[in-house]
């Protein structure tokens, strides 16, 4: 079918398990119901060892798929801080995050699906080539180890897409849908009205108002939807209702 | 051969990698070419993702097999403080420690040889049936998933050796070397001589002066030798010496 | 006035500040106005540097007296896990977290009040009398050098009553008004009747049965209310309110 | 006496207990000798609870006066990686670490001489006025809640040195001794010259080659020897007596 070709494959994706200890972040067990690919915290921003394993359960009893989303070791700030950090230590720092992930995917029969970095390091390695190099390596190791198609998920255009094309590495662009549903649902219906384009036309608007093609290798983009906003859930559900919609529409299954 | 069947093949062991940040204990690159098995730290009494990336080249440099060396959390009582940790918990702490190793081991295409678990909890486990079990299945959930013949270190005739044989997980029984060498050298000796009757006679002369036999189903078993002693480079020498002429004798490759 | 010679003060008091990182748990702005002393978190099974900072400030605004709140290290675990600790390691270990403490109450010009410990170190103190008086030894340390009254907060007729008297610091038993306001309304209007028994006759029936007279030096008693359960603003606001008026007709201000 | 209202007085400095949990780094009880002032780490980049109740007591006996050296919460990268945090964030970071370590000088009957950062942070702030300012007005409030002269010891002419004298807090500008004694020697030598020279007329030749006034209030000047170079306890030796005879021959007892 032609217009899979041209089309994109559209996911809902959402950052999950970021509770701590006995705190917990976000309604997991309801989003985890209107999503398609749960970014899992590695305990370095967020989560330990027994969050991570309920997290991994919950998505595989909900059919989701699983990501790993390493940070900055920086539990106190949940991730947000900017550090200075080489990219070898950066390498070591999320390979330690996705080892440990992978130990509860092997408890419960899973396959790692995609990395997609957390808070300060996802910003810092989309403006310096080193630093996303060093992540997509990450996703390099755990895909040719356990043979496995590792996907990146990052922002399009940035350093992200081209260190996973350098390295041959399945990237997936994303886009945030992390509005308020109850105040701003209009806004919300324009964002998914501009999602539907890039999905049919595979161009991005940028902030500087200019299109950005995603390039010929692209075959799939994400949404991301927050969960520890007001509506999260609503929104998700709003959102993978328009996604699901596009992939049928587009052929996919 | 007959004498193969009958006797124990030998290996010695040794805690490595259990610096941290910028410390350092023990004489890792030493070291290294003197033992058979390196129970590497996890991050949880003691390394980093750091740490642990060199100690894992370090190993594979000199071929010595891996194996994971997982703590209680409890970075700043280097694991030694008891804790009450149920059984579910310690698990789920376990496969985030041996998951981490295991992304190293990813990157540096070695396989998981063993597990041996550090400080207060290697006892806590060998007096208490529940958490020995916990221990054993997570040596079950490496094994299966990467199909490798991951084995589980611990003390002859103690819950460790009941949970693993319970889970048909190979067992490997250790003792001691654990002695400072220029002050000891003739208790070395005696302990060694020790060792190769155990070798010989697979059983093994318990505090209470009994004997206790092995069992049908240990073909191996590990001298430990600690990183932070005096004189530890020249005890593991000595007693790798000795543990290889025993393992040529009986005629183990 | 001889009523309040016979009679004991009464306070409320709530372990407030116990969230994390972006973590929260407990409304502390409702239930800081509704007690009398606040047990704050010190950093070691919740806490951080910012939350500290923003809960002394608060009970600050409400007039209410701070005490410290310390906990075995173990942020994982929230303090709930039982550990193997030294008396003297325990006593640096809350020495620590005291002053970190203290360091806040100089920002705000406020004094210590008092220390509650925290979870599973409240229990193992109790009923070990090397670590209450680790604890107790605390509570002079910042006494004596800055010249400040602080209390020892702990179970009557345990070992933390025993130390505090040995060591001359005053101490204030404690009793738990921790229920479901909604279910259990009734419940805890009985154990107000009791806490009033307890204010007017200085007795306290054990769990034993018995009757337990709480000795000559006691002067004041704490209910603590949980910040943490259904209701726990509605069961705080009620408690006080008894305690108030018991407080006021035994004429203390 | 002229001379000692020209002049300068000088001390010598050095970072203390920056041992962890069971890892040692440095020779504190050698150095310990041969220094005035002693910043101690207070658990965020090295450090812990009984580490520092053991340094805070080596001071003591020592004659030593002690600073707190505090740092950003980065105890895996030892405080080295520079990190994002907001001035007010960094101010509560401090009291935290500042407040701790007093919490260990009342045990001991000691005040808190000085403070100063360590790592990323204090170059951080060094060049951020904003960040100088939160770290200058800790010690301030130590200093006034304590009754105690607390001094902030940073690099002359930077916003260390601004920050100070804004807030009216006692500014110790300090040089870095940090040579290898055995290879360096001269150097050495010529360094302490420099040294003396600046004692002598309040003036630094900046990298820059220009002649930086060091300002009225200067009164004292602090030369920081590091604890894990080589050779460290003979630079730290011979410093000290250099300076030592510096003091004496201006007067200062």
């Amino acid at each position: 079918m032609t217009s899979q070709a041209l089309r994109l494959k559209a996911t809902v994706n959402c950052d999950m398990g970021e509770g701590f200890s006995l705190y917990t972040i976000g309604d997991d067990e309801s989003l985890m119901k209107h999503i398609h690919l749960a970014n899992i915290a590695c305990g370095f921003h967020a989560s330990d060892f027994s969050i991570m394993n309920k997290t991994v359960l919950l998505a595989k009893q909900h059919g989701v798929a699983v990501g790993a989303h390493p940070s900055l070791p920086d539990l106190q700030g949940f991730g947000r801080r900017e550090m200075a950090i080489e990219p070898d230590e950066l390498k070591s720092c999320f390979i330690y995050q996705v080892g440990a992930l992978c130990g509860f995917l092997k408890l419960h029969g899973l396959p790692l699906n995609h990395i997609k970095q957390h808070g300060a390091v996802y910003g810092q390695s989309s403006r310096s080539l080193p630093l996303a190099r060093a992540a997509v390596e990450v996703a390099k190791v755990f895909r040719s180890a356990d043979n496995q198609d590792v996907a990146f998920v990052g922002i399009a255009g940035s350093a992200h897409q081209t260190a996973a094309e350098e390295a041959g590495v399945r990237f997936i662009p994303e886009w945030f849908a992390d509005l308020d549903y109850s105040a701003e649902g209009k806004l919300l219906i324009t964002k998914c009205v501009r999602v539907t384009r890039i999905l049919n036309e595979k161009k991005v608007t940028t902030i500087a108002g200019t299109h950005l093609s995603l390039g010929e290798n692209i075959r799939e983009v994400s949404i991301c939807c927050h969960s520890d906003t007001p509506g999260a859930v609503e929104v998700a559900q709003l959102v993978k209702k328009l996604v699901d919609e596009s992939n049928n529409s587009a052929g996919f299954v």
